[in-house]
């Protein structure tokens, strides 16, 4: 007999079926045993009547079971059928859980550092487990998505001879005699790949960020869904590729994850043909008025937050761009307005309260990428194989990267990107 | 006007259109010039006549052009059709290239250090790009066929406290103040997964050896394919998984590559519904009947040709499994045969003479694991983490890992898995 994930179990009424998983829960009642197995398709209820053959003292939460039995109607049971459990079979036993993983609301009192420390057994918790089938299915929309307007998936190296963002918060690696090390972003590959006649590119891999502070949006490691596409006008083509690809991602996570969703009391925003903008003078003035002068005139986590109530409020929209940051505040490769060459093309999109996604055009014309190199003291020597491609033709271009588990955050509501990551770094962290 | 691609040419006879890309090759001829236009949909052959504004003493190879013109049959052009250039305008200026890049018989010639070493410039021509094009593909494929069956993709951290093979062949970091390695491998964190409930689970992403050694066939840094899947009886079922899975990757490349085979004169390969196998016992029995004897009794780059060759003959087929290695030389969560306990449940896959795929099914039971590893002289507590997922409960599993780079290779029939790698890294390349 083949068998059925749990989920099928409420269409097969009256048929004997072959079922396989975890036990989720056992109780007793009266002279009834209750067990609830947990297999990738969710959970179904199942009877052990007395006089059964199942002896089921001997039976354990997470013990691996297989089992046979008739699916009859029972209104009282979710999804209103349960298996009458004919043949037992323990495929491997367990020992008592750590977690209580079958009680959600012990789960969600539980301290995040003891989930993560346990994480091979609080991935078993249905409502932990959700987190990463619908990041699953994001990941997987953001590549359909981009494949579907003619970009190329890539995968460049992750160990680096020098740093793409300046020196500082690389992590080193001992690369046979020499120094190299690990990176912080795929960008000057994406670049070079828009160069290479691909035009447009998306990559998604671990990024790597040395920054000792321990916040509820800081990651070591991270996975980095980056486009980049060339034949641009400006920034607006970037920006209306990812109102696209976010719009999308937002529809497949619907389509596909509704158990999911229900499970996490997500609300997955409706995105439009537009997110509205705010030209980052303004956002400025915009707090001012607010009462609130964010420290060192840049936006930091109490802006975002107010910009986004903001947004909400004015224009019914928990996206926001953030769109032509002062050009000091961003990376070396950052393009510029020709009409007022101290403000970038750049942007942030901020989704509920937090950035996800930073992007911009790049320069595009070799000599200015020199000048602009030797304005920061970068020793433009040091990256040529990237100036390589600029020096042979390169089109005008420019692209994003959105940090995974930031997205899954703020769209699940979760309170620390760790909970979106499977076996998250940090500091004091490297197993499990 | 809306930019169309060079592919669209040949069905826009009569009409005037818009194209950007960069200038492949520039030919005088009489009175005429022609301007071979390069974009991501391929070359399109375009015409500057005499008395046309356009002043092609200007123009260079790798310039970056954006172009209006009326689009004429000409029989005598690749596809049928020419472009008659109105208008041009150049969007960036570009050096001589180091690389022919529009003479597919120098560029063949091109040692592949020279070939690496200007990776942004040699990318740009037509038959190399076609590689990493078709290498999209099987990447796509390969995460659609499994999320057809079941799968659920997971990111899995490549910072790792100890390696997953023994300690041989790490790349160190200085992670803070302390020590960490380089994944060898996702292998525990998909087990791992396995056990979560996720039950059958995919990873695509960057693994490390830090092996010195220099071949055809190795890399420090590679993409892996890999999946793993629980409730299996055994390793049959995972290789019947791939046999489906490799079936499905060929078939996409066929459909949606046509004009990169076309270019690489590449033959794919037709996958039916069975692969033959061949136990290791009999492929050295095999050998030694052909006068030849593997050094250590193991198969070797040698054996592994003469393997596919007599496939081939035997069965017409490009693909082998040996299946049933001995114990001892797989690793140290290598399930084995009841009826033979020194023989592994476990297999690689050979392709046109070359290992693409190791795969088995895993030890599911904690104590019997525990006893493993200490008889390999491992210590149990520093795998603590990975066990924990043992002790609570693993179903039987089972998985493989596809090195990608070496599957492209096979597939194109390249030298070198290198030529299969957008940004390789050994001994001595970490740039570009």
């Amino acid at each position: 007999m083949k068998r059925i994930l749990t989920s099928e179990v409420p269409s097969r009424i009256g048929e004997t079926v072959r079922l396989a998983g975890w036990i989720h829960a056992l109780r007793a009642f009266r002279e009834v045993q209750f067990l609830v197995l947990r297999d990738r398709g969710g959970l179904i209820q199942m009877v052990i009547h007395p006089g059964s053959p199942v002896d089921a003292s001997s039976l354990g939460k997470e013990h691996v079971v297989e089992v046979e039995g008739e699916v009859v109607a029972e209104p009282r049971a979710p999804g209103g059928a349960e298996v009458r459990i004919g043949r037992l079979k323990v495929l491997a036993r367990a020992a008592e859980p750590p977690l209580e993983i079958s009680r959600p609301v012990k789960m969600r009192k539980t301290r995040l550092e003891k989930i993560l420390d346990h994480r091979p057994i609080s991935l078993r918790a249905p409502e932990i487990r959700a987190i990463f089938e619908i990041q699953s299915e994001l990941v997987h929309a953001f590549g359909e998505h981009l494949r579907s307007q003619g970009f190329t998936e890539i995968k460049s190296s992750k160990i680096v001879a020098t740093g793409t963002e300046g020196g500082a918060n690389l992590f080193e690696i001992e690369y046979f005699d020499r120094r190299a090390y690990l990176a912080q972003s795929p960008q000057f590959y994406k670049q070079i790949m828009v160069g290479s006649g691909l035009e447009r590119v998306f990559e998604v891999g671990p990024v790597y960020r040395a920054e000792k502070h321990e916040t509820s949006r800081h990651l070591n490691e991270y996975t980095s869904l980056d486009f980049e596409m060339g034949f641009i006008r400006d920034e607006q083509d970037v920006i209306a590729m990812q109102v696209g690809l976010i719009r999308r991602m937002m529809e497949a996570v619907r389509e596909h994850c509704t158990p999911q969703i229900e499970l996490l009391g997500a609300r997955i925003p409706a995105v439009g043909d537009t997110i509205p903008q705010i030209a980052f003078r303004d956002a400025l003035d915009l707090l001012a008025g607010d009462g609130y002068h964010p420290p060192f005139g840049d936006l930091d986590p109490e802006a975002e937050r107010r910009l986004c109530a903001w947004s909400e409020k004015e224009h019914g929209s928990e996206l926001l761009y953030v769109v032509g940051f002062p050009l000091a505040k961003r990376p070396v490769y950052t393009a510029f307005r020709e009409d007022d060459p101290e403000t970038s093309r750049s942007f942030d999109l901020l989704f509920r309260g937090l950035e996800i996604t930073t992007g911009s055009q790049r320069i595009h014309e070799h000599d200015l990428l020199v000048a602009r190199m030797r304005e920061r003291g970068l020793d433009a020597g040091e990256y040529d194989y990237y100036l390589s491609a600029f020096r042979h033709g390169m089109p005008p271009h420019g692209g994003l990267a959105i940090g995974l588990e930031r997205l899954t955050k703020q769209l699940l509501g979760l309170d620390n990107v760790k909970e979106a990551t499977l076996f998250p770094r940090d500091r004091n962290r490297l197993e499990p």
